[in-house]
């Protein structure tokens, strides 16, 4: 999306230095910063300190870091060398098994001297793809936006709420939940987003940051707000990504989600799942009861990152010295607190059937399994 | 309560030095101190920068600055004068005026010669009343906690959940949502409090403090968490306090309370509210038509008050630069969300039947008024 007028994706080839760009994250939402990433240590880097962050971009960036693996030994011990090496820099990650298990799977069948060429062109099918499947669950959410705002007066915007941040610096491109609502304003339609904080990590500031940034009008609250703005009759939909969905339509995002479908139900405003198919998890049906949640560091919940004034980055110590600080990351929406699952092949209901309706193929694949 | 051992009330008289002592709460969480008031600035001061904080309390400091005035000259010009520059501290504390009243209309009826030692007779009158209230409050809810505990396995503690600071250093002391805790955990219940951090200005913080301060355990927990605890069977009860209650029983309190009552009846987790009769306004019915929110500074949403590595307290700015920022202070929550009011006087059912049954000499006054 643009930045300033520039139009970006979060990690871009650059031909003549024949090198991966990437955003560098950690510096957001106070600074924009573009780094080139030369060696398969910078890769490593760039993954372990959350330069990039996001499944799907975090897949590319594994793959790119492949195709410079396969440009200096293409043999299978080097890939399998690699392979391992960006394997362990977020063990939890899906996506990044999964891009790298990709392509060693098909550069293995090639010739050595055909790898390299393959590498790079398979990385950027790998993003490319990404960028197709945000396009369409934009295209889909798009429709549902536009049908609320023929229900507006001339001008009154459509106000969506959204939760942390699945924009398009968690993508290559478009972003999931966000990419509906920047299909909207590119299409002319007025657009406010209601964009929660989300403590602890506040990912929200950087979904700030990407609005701003593409000139969407937004504003910043805290994740206590919500409810009162549901009640007020001020959000006219929900968007939030997800993390995982149950092949029942649970949606596992994080933490607070399901706060706001609760208070969206209560006052009958629609509430949207924007995700691409492989987040769905065919193997999981009860997510609250099967999902197991991640504890992580009090120090997220105890410590606020921002920006001094003397323009430094730095951490305050928000709670007493010594309180401990529990840090549950993510939470479950049950299946029928969600209106409709958004999807790159079009809106469905968040149950058996709604998902099965739309994807018979992967369905059918899991249920072999 | 207790800090490291000592009893502490929020503020006192010291016989010795003819003075008032508070604890400077701008330095809490992260620093515990004790200041001496001695001139009526000192009192303006206290109350302008909130080195005491929370209706009661303003009241009761209130009064005892009426008390100093008294005592430097108690004519009825001098009173007034007293009156007008105290009554400008904070021109909506609806306890401050009270207080203010309450000392002006009682001393005007005395003879100047017995006014001083009456006016600080009458502060340490207000300021007990309000620690009897809170106190009675406190055994009303610890039959509740009690009735919980039967219920659990030996050693196991009653997981409470609560948001904002409804705690002694808002009161005389005590606390009201806070007392039933203290309340429970002296009588040697084991007790547990998930304290909701509640942004925009984290007075979980000084939940958190007072709690472990007292030796009450707890975890300091972001707004987010409440109801994925909830919905996993790990928070017994909520209880919260409340700025103000309607007569048919809606509730509003710190922006975030109406999310967490939604959690809890969507997980039969029972809502309780604990406040003092003076917070029930007896002309509003429909809170949520009714109580117009208090939309409060952006900067407290884009910037964080902490700790720094430094030891020094300071602010980070958290959302992107130029960031708008929403910040609605208050939410209402609904009657049939709350499972019953603790107040000084019982418990009740959230409806205008159980608040006139508790108190049908107020709500008499309120009809004829």
């Amino acid at each position: 999306m643009k930045v300033n007028g520039t139009h970006y994706r979060s990690l871009w080839w650059d031909e003549d230095k024949a090198a991966l760009q990437i955003i560098d994250q950690r510096w957001l939402p106070h600074d924009f910063r573009i780094q080139q990433v030369d060696t398969l240590q910078d890769y490593a880097d760039a993954i372990v300190e959350m330069r990039v962050r996001g499944a799907p971009l975090i897949g590319a960036t594994a793959a790119y870091g492949m195709a410079l693996a396969a440009s200096i030994d293409p043999s299978n011990a080097h890939l399998d060398k690699a392979w391992e090496f960006l394997d362990k820099t977020r063990p939890t990650a899906i996506n990044l098994r999964w891009a790298l298990n990709r392509c060693r799977a098909h550069l293995v069948t090639l010739p050595e001297d055909q790898r390299a060429a393959a590498a790079l062109a398979l990385a950027h099918e790998i993003a490319d793809e990404d960028v197709e499947i945000n396009r369409n669950i934009g295209l889909n959410g798009l429709e549902i936006i536009r049908k609320i705002a023929t229900g507006k007066k001339d001008g009154e915007p459509v106000r969506i709420l959204t939760h942390c941040n699945a924009g398009w610096l968690a993508t290559v491109d478009w972003g999931t939940a966000t990419s509906p609502i920047y299909h909207a304003h590119d299409a002319g339609i007025p657009i406010h987003v209601w964009v929660d904080e989300t403590r602890p990590r506040n990912q929200g500031a950087l979904t700030a940051w990407e609005l701003g940034s593409h000139g969407v009008p937004h504003t910043y609250i805290t994740d206590n707000a919500g409810g009162h703005l549901m009640q007020h009759g001020l959000v006219d939909m929900v968007i939030v990504g997800t993390d995982r969905t149950t092949r029942r339509g649970d949606v596992c995002n994080k933490i607070g989600t399901y706060l706001k479908a609760l208070a969206a139900q209560a006052n009958k405003v629609p509430f949207y799942v924007a995700l691409p198919s492989p987040t769905i998890d065919w193997t999981v049906s009860d997510g609250v009861k099967e999902i197991p949640i991640e504890e992580r560091s009090q120090r997220e919940v105890t410590h606020v990152q921002g920006l001094t004034e003397a323009g430094e980055i730095s951490q305050v110590q928000v709670s007493p010295h010594g309180t401990p600080g529990g840090n549950p990351a993510f939470d479950v929406t049950p299946n029928h607190l969600v209106t409709g699952l958004i999807t790159e092949r079009g809106v469905c209901a968040a149950t058996p059937e709604g998902l099965e309706g739309l994807f018979p193929d992967l369905s059918r694949i899991a249920k072999s399994a």
